[in-house]
């Protein structure tokens, strides 16, 4: 018999992150528009391959496979199946809905696709949520601070106290997890907002979007999201990975991108080399 | 040249609801453990067949068709195009995500599936929302008050003037509503509610799920929430009437079901036959 405790999402995502010394997350969003060649399962190979020792997660997100049609969910699973199995996968896919309705998401999720984890959005309050939380061997990040200038029309919504709607989230995310096993998704465009996030919710994984052409502060998105170990955070790039080149030469490219910001996030971790 | 205005989502819906004499929806959530026969297509075919003639809407919540795989999507595929012309379909996503990346969720529920209208979840604000306003010939139905427990979690919080979450959003998808294509989701549980959102929303479409196994009132929700037609209501029913019978009689206690419903409602509404 094994001593070793069951792998959960967190602790794949921490033995990533250590072992790529990195809190990049490649966002998998292919544009057909935007890609230097037609098929989008090649396309998403070759970013693969070029950036898999340096990420801490891929995070596709489903809009984008769902836009192409049934071809574009083909293209999703053959993905999630491509991606090693020591690196792990969070589906973007800001799901909702009531109990048993959200179970079917769960399931299609969690066990059709595989994912490790998933986002989900919280506006339908707690039993939209737990049946997600209760696959405790995956990850759920619930949307506190979205990374968009609406964010603010119902996120910042406050109450007589002073406490505005992402922070009732927050609070309300950090009570719910019983297993461990939930994180929030916070822009990197509200800097200040991921500084409470931080200090309120200290042991949850905090995704991050919103750096790149969506203009979030990297230094500031990654010195306010680490835990006191420089960790637990997760910084998504994906346009300026995935279209870093046009041309033939777009994972090459895309590989020096994600190096770059790598170390520019190491280096706001206060983990440049000697 | 035709004067004939251009089709769009609320012209198909009263149409249907006048020609059918119905606000009834008929909820296609198909659930495997539940149905009398392993085929969801031949499933979701007996199913309209039988009440086709008595709906205004057919509403498939994806998350069913999801937790199916690949097939289940194929199967929601089919699905709508099976259904008549003439009745309007509302694909319950619920979907939501940031500018861009909620455009192609759009790009996929109105372009490749084909749905007349769709829901979606407004917490990430006006950006979220508008890609799918701009398909001016589709609906919009924005979640203000769902019909769960954990509705109460987040959207009955209130700023110092007393306004809840869900009446900010109600209002807000007022004032979004450029080119009156918008409704709003309101759950038979929360008659107040309805009544609070048909009053400030006179013209909008309401969508109205909850009767039935969730306990809602169904003569409060059909009274509070018609216009002053005693139309643009749509009241939601799935398992009531998918699940009517567990026998090989299911398409036929469907359709018993489903005409119950229709005629209670009616009454509600004040058209008894005389």
């Amino acid at each position: 018999m094994s001593d070793k405790p069951p792998t959960t999402f967190l602790s794949k995502l921490l033995a990533a992150t250590r072992r790529q010394n990195s809190l990049l997350c490649v966002g998998l969003d292919p544009q057909p528009e935007m890609m230097p060649i037609g098929n989008v399962f090649e396309f998403n190979r070759a970013i693969i391959d070029a950036t898999k020792d340096l990420v801490c997660a891929y995070k596709p997100n489903l809009a984008f496979y769902e836009a192409l049609g049934m071809d574009g969910l083909v293209t999703l699973k053959r993905t999630v199946e491509y991606i090693p199995e020591d690196i792990p996968i969070i589906g973007d896919a800001k799901r909702s809905d009531i109990g048993n309705t959200a179970a079917a998401y769960a399931k299609g999720l969690f066990v059709y696709f595989g994912f490790d984890a998933v986002t989900v959005n919280p506006y339908l309050g707690y039993d939209s949520v737990s049946p997600f939380l209760e696959y405790h061997d995956k990850g759920v990040f619930i949307l506190c601070r979205t990374s968009n200038p609406g964010a603010k029309d119902f996120q910042d919504f406050q109450d007589s106290q002073g406490q505005a709607l992402y922070q009732r989230v927050a609070l309300k995310a950090r009570e719910w997890d019983h297993a461990g096993n939930s994180g929030l998704v916070v822009g990197a465009t509200y800097p200040e907002e991921i500084k409470w996030v931080r200090q309120n919710c200290p042991e949850m994984p905090l995704l991050i979007p919103g750096i790149g052409p969506q203009g979030g502060d990297l230094e500031k998105a990654v010195r306010y999201s680490v835990d006191r170990k420089g960790e637990r955070s997760i910084i998504v790039s994906a346009r300026q990975v995935l279209y870093a080149s046009k041309g033939k030469d777009f994972a090459q490219a895309a590989r020096q991108a994600a190096l770059k910001l790598r170390d520019e996030i190491n280096h706001y971790r206060g983990l440049d080399s000697p």
